[in-house]
């Protein structure tokens, strides 16, 4: 009998399984480090290789299973099932992923954006509480998004939807950014944004930061919290331009919740409330009435749990 | 034989009719003044009144109309089919009015706030070129806005989907806004907003918009074409501001199209230009190349056509 859905979260450093039941249960989940080398050419084979290696160790068969769905960095073709531009993957050339899904296991693999695909982890099982207008931002490295609107992922024509972390900003400073603009919202607000920003600062000023050789968001959150005026002139700063950013989509689309999620986001309640702050300046009141702000609650479990919801609901459905 | 739409755009100056076919072709349209009197307490029976007699001297019959779809200001209650906080009209308290239109006419009336119908006769007949998804924002004496979502309207969870006019202006100025905060788009980008920082900025130095006692943002545009550098500067400004909020709407939805509409648009490709320069500058170039900005087309006409489309496509999947 079919039971179990197989999600997969395809990263740059680890890929991660788990095998779900339609409740959303995680009744199995492992992980194998991304094989980057030889341009990424083993990584299809090393996933089917052990999904296969580890519903044998289980005594699952592959007749249990409902389907697969696949988040990944890059470019996804719905209707090739290929990857392209995934280039931390080591990949340069079109993948076809679900091809060799389909030849290898039998298996259905859906395959979606890895941000949109945390986006419906968290709408599923996290904070989102299944709202059908929903958008996800994910402070890490970089700045991502996922978009839901009436019960739908917001592909965008160009597959450039929920290209949060390219919202401009104005400001007084002059970050580049990859994509080729400056002062993207990632280029301050995510992890590498708020170390460039503190770093700028510290050296104008004496703070607790200088005391720091490399320093890490982690280490800026933490003399924030512990009263250094610097590290909290940084903090505030970024809270504003992510306030003033989730102010403008919740304007915009009027969605029930924004969720905060990312590695920058386990500073918790102390970036929430300050993020919080600047958005109920800028939003209109019946959208303060009616949009929340919180923060994601599945950590890493986002996005098997979002790629297992992809097959649950269907493709274009969701 | 049904055969016509019938399109109505409720207005606080004017309430306008079209009789229009299921092509788009508008074969028959009328207005009457808003009698806001007595609280607007006669504005629906007056407009059941005017239809009953255009159809009457038409020789057309009440069966020959599909159904009858209208776009108005203030909070629609789609479940009871009436109208609340239409101030501008004059009305206090909801208004049924698709239970006036069923008791006296017979027909089915979908309504749909104003600025999200706008978007639909773009969408239809206008620029937006039947695109899944488009972004219409509107520029009269405030901003408005209307967004479209894989072929559906965006209401948003409290119903204040597309308040583009009140995404919060990060800038030097402190114009306060009726919706209670500060530096609201509309503020500084609508008819009003430009006049406002025409008159702030005109106080400070020689200019040629001295010369007009009251000033109206045709003025503004007139004299910035032809080379006044104070009213340049207000246009400047407020294609930067308008820009900037269109990036970033991209950048969220990454559209086909932003249609840029109503009273101010009239400056036509001298506005959009501004604008657009500075909207590339803030968009993912994926986005660039794939969503573009265009002026609207239909003026008037784009109310009574997307009501048209409501009864076309049905309220829940335009």
């Amino acid at each position: 009998m079919k039971k179990y859905l197989l999600g997969i979260d395809l990263g740059g450093t680890t890929i991660k399984f788990g095998l779900i039941l339609p409740t959303g249960e995680i009744v199995h989940q492992w992980s194998i480090p991304t094989n980057t080398e030889q341009a990424g050419s083993n990584i299809t084979t090393e996933m089917i290789a052990s999904i296969q290696q580890v519903l044998q160790q289980k005594q699952i068969g592959l007749d249990e299973i409902i389907g697969a769905g696949m988040g990944c960095p890059g470019t996804v073709d719905r209707t090739e099932g290929s990857i392209r531009n995934a280039f931390n993957l080591g990949w340069t050339t079109p993948q076809l992923v679900r091809a060799q899904f389909q030849e290898n296991l039998g298996l259905e693999l859906v395959i979606e954006n890895d941000a949109n695909v945390a986006a419906l982890g968290e709408k599923w099982q996290g904070s989102g509480e299944d709202a059908a207008n929903l958008v996800f931002m994910t402070l890490g490295t970089g700045v991502g998004g996922g978009v839901i609107v009436n019960n739908q992922i917001v592909e965008g024509v160009g597959g450039a939807g929920g290209e949060i972390g390219h919202f401009p900003v104005i400001c007084s400073h002059e970050f580049s950014c990859t994509c080729g603009n400056s002062n993207c919202l990632e280029t301050l607000a995510s992890a590498t944004g708020i170390v460039n920003l503190a770093k700028k600062y510290r050296k104008e000023t004496e703070t607790s930061l200088n005391h720091f050789e490399e320093l890490s968001s982690a280490q800026v959150f933490q003399e924030a919290q512990a009263g250094d005026k610097v590290a909290l002139q940084v903090v505030d700063e970024i809270s504003a331009y992510l306030g003033t950013a989730c102010s403008v989509m919740a304007n915009l689309l009027n969605p029930s919740v924004i969720v905060i999620g990312g590695g920058v986001s386990s500073a918790k309640e102390f970036l929430l409330d300050k993020i919080a702050h600047h958005f109920e300046q800028g939003v209109f009141p019946t959208v303060k009435e009616t949009t929340q702000l919180k923060l994601a609650t599945l950590g890493n479990d986002a996005g098997i749990l979002g790629a297992a919801y992809l097959v649950k609901e269907g493709e274009n459905n969701v």
